[in-house]
């Protein structure tokens, strides 16, 4: 059965009262919509921790640093409520875009340490544009619990950390990344990738497998990251923007994996960005 | 009858459990304490229009643009509770700093537009302290009507906007502000000043009410504030750090009121910063 589609913030309130006036709990799973496995994934875990499951569709235009990143990225709601549809989520909000920013908006909310390394210096800007929206996303449906991905556990925890910073009161879930068979990490932005580069990128989770193995052993990344390097090119990748291993914690910067820790890394295939990260022993 | 002191975030949730679930609506007075006649209208405005009442006393590090103004500023507990006393207000929270910054914070949330000009300009970092702080209050009590003074009128501003932008479910409230029997806008400031400096500091607001008249009947203030400059001045003042005229929806600056406005003052006496400002015709 198809959820209802509600794109104004007051419907949204109202789900929200009779459903806390009649004790259920409620989840949110925020998304810019591209719906795949791994979006599916998060609302299954929402599904199986909640009453009621809001899934919100917003492609927010704050976080783009690149303007033509954001012109380019997939925009399919009707596939995305058809994809919904067997998971009886209660219902996807897709807020008109005056209920995300109205006229005279002009607050953000913006986090320092965990997002000051990757992708908050590649991306200037980016983290903030995430953690204005999220708390506003947070905000508006009343949520209990939010699920997001590992995929991206660097927003995983600037969220978690702007989220107890503010007191808001929601508790920030992450769930393990799901891949395509090749390896691949499921990613909206994949759909802009053909055939042939689907295939080049999936040799970006097997180097770092590779990679975290040898961290493990007790390597430097120093010492391996030429080669890893020199593996992605050689597998098509046009540029390797960072390879980068950091505390799982708090993403300070590490040189051997002497704490509990995870590699990251930022790649380019055919003009398309890709993230993935992987767990370090 | 005294009310409660908490000092725990844990504590003041269950309040606001028993309270919510009472179907009894909750107002917020925030301060930092030194309570005044001032804070006590608010206090007395948030009783008529709320079921239960809390006032906060938070001195906030971040909101102080100068160490030594954050030193000097007055905490007086103990006279706080017994000035609060006679209101019945519900609870008065008084955080410990870990429940406002624990170990850890990285969070800040600023506002730009109402923030920029006058005390946004004078003071750089006192909104995106003041911006900050007060979401946390708004999202810690759980209030659902807020009452601040016009005294400090830009701050209105600047919080109303916060919560609208972050969609914090509170009503922020305006009050006017209160005078002594000599005109001098009631502030936790003025317990800095002599006999003799309230004396002088009394001359603030005959001043502005003078300009406002002339700026009503179509005078620009360019035309004007050399003279009122040198009346403050002559009157003890030791610098008019500015006189500015601003329209009262969105603080953007008018050179004649043709617009609903509001004139701001800040200016300094015995090494002490006071603020005014009126509303112009």
């Amino acid at each position: 059965m198809s959820a209802p589609i509600i794109r104004r913030l007051a419907e949204l309130r109202g789900k929200h009262r009779d459903w806390t006036m009649a004790g259920e709990s409620i989840g949110v799973v925020p998304t810019m919509g591209a719906l795949h496995a791994g979006h599916l994934s998060l609302v299954e875990a929402a599904k199986a921790a909640c009453d009621r499951v809001i899934v919100t569709i917003f492609v927010n235009p704050k976080q783009f640093n690149n303007p033509e990143d954001l012109a380019n990225y997939p925009r399919t709601e009707h596939e995305d409520a058809a994809k919904l549809a067997p998971y009886g989520v209660d219902a996807i909000y897709v807020p008109d875009p005056e209920e995300i920013y109205p006229q005279g908006f002009a607050t953000g909310v913006s986090v320092t340490g965990v997002s000051d390394q990757m992708e908050g210096a590649c991306r200037p800007g980016h983290f903030d544009g995430v953690a204005t929206v999220v708390a506003k996303l947070f905000l508006q449906t009343g949520a209990g619990k939010a699920f997001f991905g590992e995929k991206d556990y660097q927003q995983l925890l600037v969220v978690r950390r702007m989220a107890r910073d503010l007191d808001i009161p929601i508790e920030v879930i992450g769930c393990p990344t799901v891949r395509e068979a090749s390896g691949l990490a499921m990613s909206s932005r994949n759909l802009r990738l053909s055939a042939e580069g689907l295939e080049k990128a999936s040799r970006l989770y097997p180097v770092l497998q590779r990679l975290a193995a040898e961290l493990c052993g007790g390597a430097s990344l120093d010492a391996l990251q030429d080669d890893a390097k020199a593996d992605l090119l050689a597998a098509g990748f046009e540029e390797v923007e960072y390879l980068s291993l950091n505390s799982s914690e708090d993403l300070r910067p590490l040189k051997t994996a002497d704490a509990p820790s995870r590699l990251f890394a930022a790649a380019w295939i055919e003009g398309v960005r890709l993230i993935d990260n992987v767990s370090v022993g």
